[in-house]
């Protein structure tokens, strides 16, 4: 008895084909069936270091898609996960909490003094046309609250996710000398997953219509929502607790209230992507009076 | 007037020396000071990829440490993060729901069937001696509740995290026949954070003291956790939206009830974090009928 996969979100079937942001693969460009058809076991989680010595050691095991020991990384090139098939896969993650303990800590034994930490990434805007980008004033939850929740020891805390205003100022007042591409100071919110977290048609699990979702991220424009990504909460809660400058500065790729997959061209995203490097680049010149 | 970074953590004055266990950098093997004392901008975000080509731009734009073109990654050869230094420093990260939102329907159109996804990583136990396998039977969260809990177009959504239950006793069977080190089945706790959500000492800021830290953990050791990760509640809450045969198979490093850094040698972890691969290896094996 075969025991096919079974996707809880109706919206993927309307769609003709799919394009996997995060693996660099689309059903459009990869026949999927023929590539990853067979697979039947998947091994996730550690790093990529980890996952390249994990996949040699079970291609020698099962003596099976042994290529001389060197294992093509399927999405090499491109973002976030690496992907070894030799029949099992992997994938690397962790979180930016850990990373940001460390570098305080880091910073504190270096004797650093006047640390500016920017945080910049591109992500999904709404009501602002792609390319546009938003230099953020507070982090907000899902529910639009300026606030980070964290259980401690069993027991809920609440942290404060306003982000230094001198600093936003600045970065806009960068912006316009720069004078190359939209620029706004807003909201950015702040979620714990991509697809149900963001309102996502397009996940893997979706119990919601597009009508919930829309009025739901009207609701988060009218409270002053610009943005939406995944770290910043954490992110200004560390930097204020640590006395550290913090800024995030986020490129929108797209325009929620108009869909969930990207439609530019590759060389346009290309173009967007650097926008916030541009800015903060010439932020750091021009504090360094290269200017 | 030169800020200094504070830390929120008491514990940290009482250290000798701190070892970055995600930089692969210690204060006692590098001296912090003169490699790190003048940063002033951090850029924290994207992927390595991503930061490997800003490394080139900043690098050139300021016309500062401009090794042709080559900037060395300060952690090369460990786990979880890059690190270049040019003046500005590198990291990435991501979060497993997205690569399971994208993995599940990858397989969907892969038209894959029977699929098991193993987890297995290495972490920290309770009450165990270090290099114990812990097969996961639910994992639970900070509070040892088995359950998921996300917020989903603004409202409170919570889901199982029960494991298969039959997948974990085949894993149990697979240890007893390897018979090379401790393994036993018990509840994970699942935290998104490292230090305060784990109730460490040793992070940038902790506002609780040892014998909290204790009472916290012995409680979870009675409610029948044994080790604690990151990732195991939205794994098993998403595994079982899909129909995937889940399991969360972790070695750990070190017991929590005893200390919050690890001291087994290096030849000794590298030995432990064999042994999951060498379990879902076999497992592997045998489920081919190789065995």
């Amino acid at each position: 008895r075969e025991n096919f996969i079974h996707l809880c979100n109706p919206h993927l079937e309307k769609m003709n084909f799919f394009f996997f942001y995060h693996f660099a693969l689309g059903t459009g460009t990869h026949f999927f069936f023929f590539l990853f058809g067979d697979v039947k076991f998947v091994c996730v989680g550690g790093s990529p270091f980890f996952f390249f010595f994990f996949t040699a050691y079970i291609a020698e095991e099962l003596v099976f898609f042994f290529f001389g020991g060197n294992y093509p990384n399927i999405c090499a090139g491109f973002f976030f996960f690496s992907m070894y098939k030799v029949g099992p896969h992997g994938f690397f993650f962790f979180f930016i909490s850990i990373m940001l303990h460390e570098l305080i800590i880091f910073f504190f034994f270096a004797k650093c003094s006047n640390i500016t930490i920017i945080r910049f990434f591109f992500f999904c805007g709404i009501g602002l046309e792609p390319g546009s980008v938003v230099i953020t004033r507070q982090s907000v939850d899902a529910t639009f609250k300026p606030q980070f929740e964290q259980v401690i020891l069993g027991k809920t805390v609440i942290r404060s996710t306003n982000l230094d205003e001198q600093l936003a100022k600045e970065l806009m007042q960068c912006s316009k000398e720069i004078n190359q591409f939209n620029t706004v100071i807003g909201n950015t919110m702040c979620t714990l997953d991509f697809y149900e977290g963001q309102g996502r048609l397009d996940g893997a699990i979706c119990l919601y219509n597009e009508e919930e979702k829309l009025q739901y991220l009207k609701e988060a424009y009218d409270s002053g929502v610009r943005n939406i990504e995944m770290e910043s909460s954490v992110f200004a809660a560390m930097c204020n607790l640590s006395g550290v400058k913090g800024a995030v500065v986020c490129v929108t790729l797209l325009n929620r209230l108009e869909g969930d997959q990207i439609s530019s061209s590759h060389d346009v995203l290309v173009e967007y992507q650097q926008r916030p490097q541009k800015l903060v680049g010439y932020f750091i010149k021009k504090s360094l009076g290269k200017v």
